[in-house]
């Protein structure tokens, strides 16, 4: 029986304290960047209707978005899904919502799920951090993301490549190059591979496809262009000439305050149909040892519009963090110590008779906001000191006989092993010297 | 199309901003009280197999839990649920986890699942946040859950009564009035109605359950007695005796600092099958508008020794918070205003040349963590008034010509009408003044 049932369902994680803390830790800073740039919060649910995703991605597409959604019904026979990103239900929420004045600035934090392969990194449920804005259609707001962006990981501390690019642009190339209207959304399909299987797969991918190797040869030589910002711009406008899209990430670059980190690359995709203007990707720069990108998005300038139907135009732009990704970063990158408990302060009591005292000064020293655990045990001092070393606690108090007598209390620094016999008003000026104290005041 | 497409699926809620930073005040407050008495956060997956659950509540047994489960399968055929709870993912957690010394203390908060009928404040999905201790089988821990319940809901703000009972005092209850052990499960289940159905709602269905009439009679009786904690214990010791459970709640109830809100009811009883010891129930004082418990948990001392069977005892209890219930508790008790934003201050451009200088001092006030949004479509001013209004934001800044030549800004006061020309340091000494800003150096 124990095998049967002590298992997780495939493909699926566990986050123990020292992970979860890890992960809060990305997930606040994510929340204060965005909040910072205007932002607010909200939540939409986990199981939505099967046509609305159904909408958008189709059945038996080329994209495995449908195949991969997770399908179930309620006792009403109803057909639902679980989420496999938060753009479509932000569209809906944003269609059935109209009280809302735009633009609208949202961010979204939660689960998603994709029942496909399970590759390392890649599981069946993860966390997203989804950013968007809608009501600009101008450039300037994709600026915005790319600046929050920016921010996001310079608190995180890593070092980040933002790669643009535009769907126009692409169109444009493959116009130029002779690819018929029809064929376009599967040679961008295509396309988007370039990263992971290089040009020659992707000749050999059109060359299936039945694109002509002129047209195949022309499109290669275009996205294959080299140079800065400037200078890529400058040789697209000569080789597809005027161009919306051009106009666009040339006016994005511009906001950028500094030109930080944004890199235009016209052969970057994004396999998903329903981008309409700037796709984004941000990849590490050092790209050895986690080589997928870590954040992405893009305009999707018809989506809500589509769902709607009032005529009226619903311009839409975001970005989005996948969480586990930059976990995982951060455990190859990051030097900062992990910590494996929240805990500040372990107390014990070192008889049973202490417990009751101990007690109203833990209620003290929580009050004080200091994470206050407490031994109810009465178990031997070394494994209560193991016990607080396991879980990484850096500060340890004991009341006995001794302390109560002097009506004091031992306090032993966890990571030198020096203790003090100090009185409750020393232990606490000496705790708030050496702890960073949450302030329960301040706002979320 | 539209309205077929525009729809949440049954019993699925949205929250827009309004509701989701409220929401997110309610769960950081117990993150902070769970963490201030040393519990860890961890994080297990939303979907777990079948046969998990399936093990603690069975098929097609009394209980709904089973029926009432969301399932569905990945595309290797496996059974899987959504997860209804946290107490049997946590059993299973612990049993995979055996390298965490006990007692091992831990909170998580996230969404469960629950395919069944829809009522007021009951959802299909909805928000649970639960801590619990294994590896305490003393009641002094019973104690600190009643006290960690109590400080939540003293910050939330809300005035609850905690009830506690014991299963051992059920199951002597039941003995001394002649049920047959393999009846008393089945009777708990219809006394735990008590509460909804009243005395006689419960005499009727242990008639029809097949229950002598002599043996209700003495059942009804004794879950009737009045008196205080103490009076209660005491007349109860008289008429079952001896009684393990009567001294866990007569222990609970002395650790408690100072009593404070702990109210024995020996009618208690909690539907589910898994509790083995001391069981709790938190209600508001004022029941006009909310009636059914806002929080509730208890002893579940086999579960985690039923998975391992190594023959090691797993003594564990936990309480478990309903964010929906609290959540409407709050919207119709407390007095504190709502907040339609997180956005501290709306910065205006008077025309689109302002922009760009805009967006540097978004910058510079960003970075002293202010929520800085901005307008990039140079509308009417009227326009943006109305739209930091329809937000609620308290701030305004506007730059434009005049500023410019002066080298200062516009701050308006959004709730007086008051504005005056200052320069950016002064801007920024004003708003430190007046709002409450976050400190980004703080931990979680």
């Amino acid at each position: 029986m124990k095998s049967d049932i002590l298992q997780r369902a495939k493909g699926v994680c566990d986050y123990g304290p020292t992970e979860k803390i890890a992960r809060d830790k990305i997930i606040k800073t994510m929340r204060q960047v965005f909040e910072s740039f205007g932002y607010n919060p909200i939540e939409t649910p986990i199981i939505e209707r099967y046509e609305l995703f159904a909408s958008k991605f189709g059945i038996g597409q080329e994209s495995d978005a449908m195949r991969e959604t997770f399908k179930l019904k309620d006792q009403g026979d109803r057909d639902l899904v679980l989420r496999t990103e938060f753009t479509v239900p932000f569209s809906r929420f944003v269609g059935m919502n109209p009280q809302f004045k735009k633009p609208f600035k949202r961010y979204q934090m939660g689960k998603v799920f994709r029942d496909g392969p399970i590759k390392l990194g890649r599981y069946r449920e993860f966390w997203q951090c989804d950013v968007d804005v809608v009501g600009i259609s101008d450039s300037i707001i994709d600026a915005e993301l790319v600046q929050l962006t920016n921010e996001v990981f310079e608190k995180i501390g890593l070092e980040v490549e933002f790669r643009i690019n535009n769907r126009k642009i692409l169109n444009g190339i493959l116009q130029n190059a002779g690819v018929a209207d029809k064929n376009q959304e599967t040679v961008i399909i295509t396309i988007d591979k370039l990263d992971k299987v290089g040009l020659k797969g992707v000749k050999s991918e059109l060359q299936e496809k039945g694109i002509k190797p002129a047209v195949i040869s022309k499109i290669l030589s275009t996205i294959s262009i080299e140079g800065d910002n400037k200078e890529l711009i400058r040789q697209l406008k000569n080789i597809i000439g005027d161009n919306e899209g051009l106009k666009e990430v040339e006016q994005t670059i511009d906001y950028v305050i500094d030109n930080q980190n944004v890199i235009f690359m016209p052969s970057l995709a994004r396999g998903l149909a329903y981008y309409t203007g700037n796709v984004f990707e941000v990849y590490l720069k050092d790209r050895s040892k986690v080589n997928s990108s870590i954040c992405a998005g893009g305009r999707f300038d018809s989506m809500i519009g589509g769902f709607l139907q009032n005529g009226e135009s619903y311009p839409a732009v975001g970005i989005s963090f996948g969480l586990e990704t930059i976990f995982d970063a951060i455990k190859l990158y990051s030097k900062e110590k992990e910590q494996n408990s929240v805990i500040d302060l372990y107390f014990i009591p070192l008889s049973e008779e202490y417990i009751k005292p101990a007690l109203k000064y833990c209620k003290k020293l929580r009050k004080e906001n200091i994470k206050t655990d407490i031994d109810y045990t009465a178990r031997k001092l070394k494994k209560n000191l193991e016990y607080a070393n396991s879980y990484g606690v850096p500060w340890v108090v004991m009341l006995g006989e001794d302390e109560a007598n002097k009506g004091k209390l031992t306090l032993r620094n966890m990571n030198s092993g020096e203790q003090a016999l100090l009185d409750y008003e020393s232990v606490l000026a000496k705790l708030k010297e050496e702890l960073v104290i949450e302030d329960n005041k301040k706002e979320i």
